[in-house]
């Protein structure tokens, strides 16, 4: 190798930190990590990282390496700061350049801002050289900014030299481009659970149903995986898609959906279609969420012995999304009171449920699901109608 | 600096590379800019590139310095291969290992494959050394395939040289992490528009709509936003949001919504509400795609001279995304045979749109729309009920 040591090495933990930040999906571990390869680069003894959302500077992450060893606990809340130059990182935002500052306590009066100790001194910790650095994508858009703080060269605090500045632009660019990706993604999968979740709703408005019915029965069938131990992802996904479960009732004529009294044989026949009808809306999709809630809009009036529909489908031949989903729909059912009735006590629920075991429902999912009592209890506070 | 110059060119290129492919979001221009990089740090004459999707290798670009020189086309249709050991690029993604050959025409028995020379015998061209490395993210998983061909020094072809290896799996790796990212974000893009459309179809249905016009009028929509010089992304979301139109039929009674005889006033002043109940549905998004819904929900039955509804607006201030989807959803109905009303002649709808114009439409709008009758009718031909 012709190449000097250290510039390698350098060059080798510029390209495989490279690697790791654009790889990184998930918004939290990502500033986590570039922090951590910030002050590694930089040898820096604290940093904090800012990204810009909604036109401030939200204040995301911090490490204090020296604070850490003494076991002082530091703010990590997020805070807000202006787009502007009132502030340290506000001016490095707007400005897009990077500042290298070799004494906060001796800044030049070219700068709108001062140096703000009020911090170090709750703290009991010296802030003295600082380099901050715009975290740019490249299409030059500044979308947050890294502010370094102590230089430590063995224990000791100096100035940042000049050699740390390019290499952390590089990390600065690749951060600029992780979180940007992320966030584009994030906001993404946002907007397709939020469209599923309108679908939903806008069933729901059809049936006269109001309140937070699918919020709570999806978040009920969301505990029952977790309580059963089905993976993060399975949990999510039933979670989103649990809210398609009637989006069938969109077909169902009105003076049957709507009707006050007790439906005859013929019309209970009609409105049993909204299985198969949802299950026709939303089936053949490539999304999981779409592929998940057609399961669901099929198979959530199965009953565990058989004698549910559209298919009296038997025990596990039901798909395990339609066995939690019936639980959940009905303990909300019960629980919440309607023109008809009054809302159930808990406890009566249960007994009902319990009596229902591999009758109705898959018996061990009921032994689990009134395991969770104190999650279950949470979201019903948490969206009483 | 302490690094001999051409290493340090080479690291320098490699993170350059590294940013520019982790921003890039457009799977084309992405897989273009991969196989460029790679032609340039291997020093090859040619390369083709491999991407693994529904559990085969797809063939997706193809460059030819030599070929490209002598201005002879090259074959760059997609064409798959069985992710099994018996082509090269197969036995590479399916060991996970890179093949460095240094002429194909002596290939050792070890190997399930033979090179097969037609394709060189056709274009005049002859393939010597290869290197061949497998595209993975950092978790390990084989993504696709880099397929580089001729080691071109001044001139001369010669077996890749071991020196190349290092690099090229660094883009590769970068490669299979941002192939990976952008196909997930087009996977996630997809199932938002397709989730939008389904709630679109299901209020279609709701009113006993069959048929293609939503695709036709969301079409025609889009052409006339092209037509008048709106940009891409405009376009885009216009195409997408349109099929939301009529989404407030949902919550309209089934008595009004498919009565077969003229509505009474009092029933017609209850069918106008679908335009304020679709922006219910639809309103408050941070989704792109769903405000705009909610706009053209609220407005497509708003007219040029303020006699439309639901609020009289006047001109320009309804907003555009509402005049226009008002023609592309007149224009589709003139032109679609219903059950009480045969299918118009196209020049009988221009003639009733331009004695509209002022009316009823935004006259500019009708004019332009006119104007793009080849590809209207191109749409139509398309989707045919």
């Amino acid at each position: 190798m012709q190449v000097a040591n250290g510039q390698e090495k350098l060059y080798q933990e510029l390209i495989e930190a490279g690697l790791v930040l654009s790889q990184e999906r998930d918004l939290d571990v990502l500033l986590d990590k570039i922090v951590e390869t910030a002050l590694s680069i930089a040898q820096a003894d604290a940093c904090s990282l800012y990204v810009i959302q909604n036109n401030v500077l939200e204040f995301k992450i911090a490490r204090n390496l020296t604070l850490e060893k003494k076991n002082v606990s530091y703010p990590k809340n997020s805070f807000q700061l202006k787009l502007d130059s009132n502030t340290l990182a506000g001016h490095v935002a707007v400005s897009g350049k990077t500042l290298n500052i070799q004494d906060v306590h001796r800044l030049h009066d070219q700068y709108d801002f001062k140096f703000d100790n009020s911090s170090d001194i709750k703290l009991g910790y010296e802030t003295r050289s600082m380099l901050v650095v715009p975290v740019k994508n490249l299409s030059g858009t500044v979308v947050g900014v890294l502010q370094l703080i102590n230089h430590n060269r063995n224990g000791e605090i100096l100035p940042f030299p000049r050699e740390v500045i390019s290499p952390l632009t590089v990390i600065a660019n690749q951060s600029g481009i992780s979180i940007t990706n992320t966030l584009l993604s994030n906001q993404l999968e946002e907007a397709h659970i939020e469209t599923v979740y309108r679908l939903g709703m806008a069933a729901e408005t059809r049936d006269k149903e109001t309140g937070n019915h699918l919020k709570r029965m999806s978040h009920y069938s969301k505990i029952l995986a977790k309580a059963i131990g089905m993976d993060e992802t399975y949990q999510q996904t039933l979670l989103n898609a649990a809210p398609l479960h009637d989006v069938g009732k969109i077909g169902i004529p009105d003076h049957i959906l709507q009707k006050n009294s007790k439906l005859t044989p013929e019309e209970w026949e009609i409105m049993k279609t909204h299985a198969e009808l949802g299950y026709q809306i939303l089936k053949d999709s490539k999304a999981p969420l779409l592929n998940m809630g057609a399961e669901i809009a099929l198979s959530h009036h199965e009953k565990f012995d058989g004698t549910g529909y559209p298919k009296g489908l038997k025990g596990d031949r039901i798909p395990l999304e339609g066995r939690i989903t019936a639980i959940a729909d009905v303990f909300d059912a019960l629980t919440s009171r309607r023109c008809y009735k009054k809302a159930w006590d808990f406890s009566d629920v249960q007994d009902y449920c319990t009596s229902e075991k591999g009758k109705h429902f898959d018996p061990e999912l009921v032994d689990r699901f009134f395991e969770q009592m104190t999650e279950i209890v949470s979201i019903y506070n948490k969206y009483k109608d």
